[in-house]
């Protein structure tokens, strides 16, 4: 276990304290010159948010997700905040990918391969890497895992939206450090998947396997084009995370009504309200007011900041976050004892993009050190008493000021 | 090695100039709302402090001793600014408790656990686990050395104040990964010591020696109730740290009145001046102009603020503080070329203990950029030029602003 959560883990006590993590999904912003060179933070009215962070108990600063000039992906971001640091725990893209299937049939130690069901021509070559983007492949993924037979691999097909799939492999003794099948463009052949090092056994074995399922796939699938082939790239293994309740000694809930958070949440060992996945911010924070006797750490994400800054859309983001202010009145009113706001990445307008920029941060909570933030934007948050941290650091006191973190007196 | 810590011991060089570590035990609060919301540093009248900040050449800002939302105990404080990363070394919990018996009895490797004199019935029930609290238990330690043997087996029992010793089994091959003979409650037995792991050959070896030493000892203490019987727990190995002198190339002094303080000093290899076991603060500032000559690195330390503190008596540690601002005078006198005043932990009276809040600190040292900080309080330091460091920041910058680093150009 990495060192500081091992010290988080060991210094750990429950208590009755509730903390709600709030998720602004690329929250940082950048000055934007067609509107008076401000941020979006800037440029909208957030009445609740401002008028949240002026009281004497709130205290604001700057995060880097991951370390300071590292772009955060959505997945490496959420890790580095709940406190996995992406350095040393070194999830794969893959399995951050896959972690927005948030099935049950994935376990601890599965390898999993990204798939493409594809259409391919007579002779096997790619005519369309995506097969005309079919609405789903369930029944291409039925036939495989019916007919594809391979002698001691317990192996499963799960079909997802669209052209995708996930290929799992079972039962241990695989290694994902094998290459793609998928070339990633049309008119070649699938490739023969390879150990990244030659005399991996377990690649060479793993390889070996992913290269018959690939034949026999292509014998089964001959008959259902648009989806008549297969592309299989990005193999992982499914984390074997330290479990966030274990660690940080609570009973945690996430709330996102988009796949690929609640499946982050669960990678880390969250339990996943899963009724979020029918919902909008509203349904979730509707869920979070229905659930916060049952659990005493809730993760709570906010998507729409994040699309209109990748959309370039300065003024759709800044009504995102508006929306979320109006939200966030019910969300005062349920009276949490820490709170915080912050984001996985910044997402300037200006950037249409991730970015490496700091994220503002707020942490409300009795006890703070005097902070006299009045506003809540990237400007603002500089001269706060939190200083400029990194997503390690948000943890540790979030359990801090509830009271969760005892005295550490050295490792046993 | 720790990376930086290999760092600086490959770039540390000697001078001739002085410097002096003051940790101010406790030294961080927080606003208390029954003394017109201000922190202990605030409403104390501390001139000395105070024209020192103000001074050119002195900088101020804040500690995190370990890491943000950490509550230091006092030994991993101290580790954390002396530059051993307690992250890194994971020096045990029971090895710093048993810091304070400042004993050469004890070596490095050596295998300590902490024991109780304790009251048995005629069925080896334990009655009192304090054994009603004895003065000392010095003839029981002394039947326990000459009377138990243990074939092959080199021992030392070490007697403490009141009910306590220690257990010391030396010369290597032992393990602390065995459990508690003590089961922290009357009533019962003394338990039988295990190894944590099983099959751990050294711990097995380890646990059967601790229960063949609990057996014997019963007999040779039979007749010497209230103190007849014996309690182990937090077994520990005394740690194998680098030495301070050589790490940093300086001759070090550590003055504390508190053991436990020379202990932690002398854990990392520091020169402990002994006779400031006999001392109090006044006497320590003496033992400081004595023996300024003989050494170049001062380990100085105040324990009150943080007694007080821990009482949650807000106006005792006021007066704590201006006894040590009226003490700084004369230290000012001394003129060291870098002098450095911090803490080991906050220790806010409104709180009545160790807390995560960050620790101010103040550095002066010719050569220092511009800072206008006006007073020594944590939220004036908070705007100063040192900015929010963790504690593995101080020792390089103390060596740094002294000469004592030379240019950094790659390792070896």
């Amino acid at each position: 276990m990495d060192a500081r959560l091992e010290l988080i883990s060991r210094t750990s006590v429950p208590n009755d304290k509730k903390i709600l993590l709030i998720v602004i999904d690329g929250l940082g912003g950048l000055a934007h010159p067609a509107y008076g060179n401000q941020t979006e933070l800037q440029y909208a009215r957030l009445p609740n948010l401002d008028g949240w962070v002026k009281q004497r108990t709130t205290a604001t600063g700057w995060i880097y997700p991951v370390r300071r000039g590292v772009v955060p992906g959505s997945g490496a971001g959420h890790l580095g905040l709940f406190g996995y640091d992406p350095l040393y725990y070194k999830v794969g893209r893959g399995a951050l990918e896959a972690a927005d299937l948030e099935t049950s049939e994935i376990g601890r130690g599965d390898v999993t391969g990204r798939m493409n069901f594809c259409t391919v021509d007579a002779e096997g070559k790619i005519v369309d890497r995506r097969a005309g983007r079919i609405k789903d492949a369930v029944r291409q993924a039925d036939a495989l895992n019916q007919q594809v037979r391979i002698p001691g691999v317990d192996f499963q097909v799960i079909p997802m939206k669209e052209h995708r799939g996930v290929l799992v492999l079972k039962n241990g003794g695989w290694s994902p450090q094998i290459t793609d099948t998928d070339p990633q463009k049309a008119g070649l052949a699938p490739l023969a998947s390879r150990a990244v090092t030659a005399g991996d056994a377990a690649a060479e074995k793993t390889a070996a396997v992913v290269n018959e399922f690939t034949r026999q796939a292509m014998q089964v699938l001959k008959a259902m084009a648009p989806a008549n082939g297969v592309l299989m790239r990005s193999f992982s293994t499914y984390p074997d995370l330290p479990q966030f309740d274990t660690v940080y000694s609570v009973k945690s809930a996430a709330i996102s009504a988009y796949p690929l958070y609640r499946g982050i949440a669960q990678v880390v060992g969250m339990n996943v309200i899963r009724e979020a996945a029918d919902s909008d911010f509203k349904g979730e924070v509707a869920l979070l007011a229905r659930h916060k006797g049952a659990y005493d750490f809730f993760f709570l994400h906010y998507k729409d900041p994040d699309s209109r800054g990748e959309d370039g859309d300065f003024l759709g983001k800044v009504a995102a976050l508006e929306r979320f202010d109006a939200a966030f009145a019910d969300i005062l009113e349920m009276q949490f004892d820490v709170l915080a706001v912050t984001g996985d990445h910044a997402t300037p307008s200006v950037m249409s993009g991730h970015s490496h920029h700091p994220v503002p941060v707020a942490i409300a909570a009795p006890l703070m050190p005097e902070d006299n933030t009045t506003s809540f934007d990237e400007p603002s948050c500089r001269f706060g008493v939190l200083g400029q941290m990194e997503g390690g650091d948000l943890m540790p006191q979030l359990l801090a000021y509830s009271g969760k973190l005892g005295k550490f007196e050295g490792f046993a």
